[in-house]
């Protein structure tokens, strides 16, 4: 470990040196500035935003939508939440839009939600880095005939995130100007992308406060940039699934202790498969390196998946998610407190039992050898969250080093684009 | 693969040696009648249905609701969709109640759902085998008090379906005759549940047609107990898996082309996971056998984890699932139809492009020698699923008498339930 430490300033001026934007963005105030304008400016005009995206253009929003409101929707219970929050811009804007992120071109999927939105109260946010995603501008055309079939403007409900001067998509902004736009900076790939418009515009809309998601992050780039790896987080990480991983651990399991994580167990899973999954090294040479990304979550999976993570092949790096502060806590009633079954439940809260449930089983882990780390967190906020993003992002950049791979590529996927394309030419 | 065929015979008689009954209650008819006269009982009484339950009380019944009703969720478009099929038995009924599966203890979880319940109009059903699951009895407690405070009677909002004579959950019945119950039969695991009361009565509940699941699953039994292995799909499906394990493929990736089978790769994680990750053979011999088995679903994952099971570590077997038929095809307009992005998009429809896309992919798999099988359904309806839940649950049994485990024991989680409840004991 002390002498991967000595690569660490050699890694991070090569990250550098890559030209990516992903830790650079977050200084850009005036795009927030220019999200929250438009925020404010559409606030409460839209019962429903629906996002169309797919991959990276999707998978951000859904971690901030799950992770950051109510599991169960309701209105005016998302927005009566997020106004608890006095300091936020939400406090100030009017009911909280529902948000649909369409992920797929299922076709029951499309008319499942088609038959629940009622068009003039419905804002899409069409989502494409290239402007050319196949899938998003089949979903685009599925709803802008919708909307021109029952007689609205285009321009009052639709709005593109995409490059700033290629693809389709801003091609057709260019010569409707009444679309709003944002733009995708060129340096940030899909995957790295949440902490630009692709997220922070639908997240602006849910009513969330986006500077905090920006400064959460950018406290974590300091730790990314710090040159002693002590306290570089990101570099630790990456080196402990470095190290494990050439230990034949090539699964990494993220299995945090919330359902409000599940989205971000999805995030992180593109940003790791993606990013690491790679046949050749940056000399050309075949390595087919990568570590799997297993999703899990506690208490849940341990009566799914723990099982096997106990006895199965010891192939798996388990990383941990704790959350400190669930808020008040909620009291366990126990109205059979002799019972065998449940006497050891006294004066318990829900959080409590969460917790000693994730202690049991890292223990037992431990006990059978399976190596396991936990990430906690204090609460589960906007900043937090931007935290955990960097500390994802800068620990991938990282890892591909120790890899001698580009994590910023994805050729493996052009093939199957392509013959997708060429069969369909020929039905 | 012929001589292995040669043990099939065996196998499936020590397999009926188990004394195993997931293949044997399908044919349980008293059940499902009493099952349906509840459902047409309670009909147009509840709005809601909540049922409290974690790993197998849980996973069934997710699976069923994301196959086989609309993703997104409004009362009245669910009973009218249900109603369109006018010789289920949710054709005589009522409006279908919303029903939600609460499988974790997050306390944020249960507030956020409690402060959408109108508690008059909601039936919790509270599912454990054992009757001992302390997850579940904590849920069951705190809606218990909530339902007493507001001076309801317990019996008109709660059903236990649990074991016919042992646990708590049965010993509270007992004393409250008043309280509907239905069993887990006891020669039915948990993860073999779905087509016994753990699921029927949640699907009875939502208007789904329990016989047709049944029938699906007697057809794919009749296959299942077939000596002749090229006509035993179960047999042939566990062979694949054992055999590509052997050579390395020791991750198991399900992914259907369909957002509603999502719940379904679920459902098959856990089956998988905890049936076939064990430490010891029968022989008490250490052995750590298991197959990972990993989500994804198509078109999606092509943007997020087809990077890695294209160019990463040869280690996986890539199952897809496809659906032939999903219902009147959706065309996909385009307004754009010289333009090089899109000029491959004429006359399209949502399901070819879907289609194509999976075919581009499994193509691609091929050329980088990764390998992949497809199982192909008709369509998404109770009969498919119940043959596709014993399609896995016979190749699971099946499996196991290949590495020469015991598919229907978890002892690798009695540990860590154990060391959670004594670290409790010490808060």
């Amino acid at each position: 470990m002390e002498a991967m430490a000595a690569s660490l300033p050699e890694f991070l001026k090569k990250i550098k040196g890559r030209g990516q934007g992903f830790y650079e963005v977050l200084d850009d105030t005036k795009t927030a500035d220019s999200i929250e304008v438009f925020a404010k400016k559409t606030s409460g005009r839209y019962e429903k935003i629906v996002v169309l995206g797919i991959g990276g253009s999707a998978l951000g929003t859904k971690c901030l939508q799950q992770a950051l409101l109510p599991l169960f929707k309701m209105r005016g219970n998302m927005a009566a939440n997020v106004a608890d929050k006095a300091t936020t811009p939400a406090a100030t804007m009017g009911p909280i839009p529902q948000l649909h992120v369409l992920d797929n071109i299922d076709p029951t999927l499309l008319r499942d939600l088609d038959a629940t939105l009622d068009l003039k109260k419905t804002l899409f946010i069409v989502v494409s880095k290239s402007g050319d995603t196949i899938e998003t501008l089949a979903q685009y055309f599925y709803f802008q005939k919708r909307v021109q079939e029952v007689g609205l403007k285009e321009a009052d409900h639709f709005v593109f995130i995409t490059d700033a001067d290629k693809g389709l998509l801003r091609e057709i902004a260019a010569k409707n100007p009444n679309i709003q736009t944002f733009e995708v900076p060129k340096n940030v790939g899909g995957r790295f992308s949440v902490l630009t418009p692709v997220s922070l515009v639908p997240a602006a809309l849910m009513g969330l406060d986006i500077r905090q998601l920006l400064h959460g992050a950018q406290m974590m780039r300091d730790v990314f940039l710090n040159l002693d790896a002590e306290k570089n987080l990101c570099f630790q990480l990456a080196a402990i699934q470095y190290l494990l991983g050439q230990k034949g651990k090539t699964i990494n399991v993220f299995m945090p202790y919330s359902s409000h994580l599940i989205g971000f167990t999805e995030w992180v899973t593109q940003l790791l498969a993606e990013s690491i999954g790679k046949a050749l090294n940056e000399k050309g040479e075949r390595v087919n390196v990568g570590l799997t990304p297993l999703r899990a979550v506690g208490a849940t999976d341990q009566h799914a998946q723990s099982q096997l993570f106990h006895e199965g092949p010891n192939d798996k790096l388990i990383v941990f998610f704790e959350i400190e502060n669930f808020g008040e806590p909620l009291a366990i009633p126990n109205p059979y407190p002799d019972h065998p079954a449940v006497s050891f439940l006294k004066n318990a809260t829900f959080d409590q039992l969460l917790k000693t449930e994730k202690q049991g089983t890292e223990q037992s882990l431990i006990e059978c050898d399976r190596p396991n780390i936990t990430i906690r967190l204090d609460c589960l906020d906007e900043a937090s969250l931007g935290g955990l993003f960097m500390l994802f992002e800068g620990a991938t950049a990282f890892l591909a080093e120790f890899y001698g791979i580009n994590a910023f590529d994805q050729p493996g996927v052009e093939r199957s684009k392509r013959l997708g394309r060429e069969i369909l030419k020929y039905i």
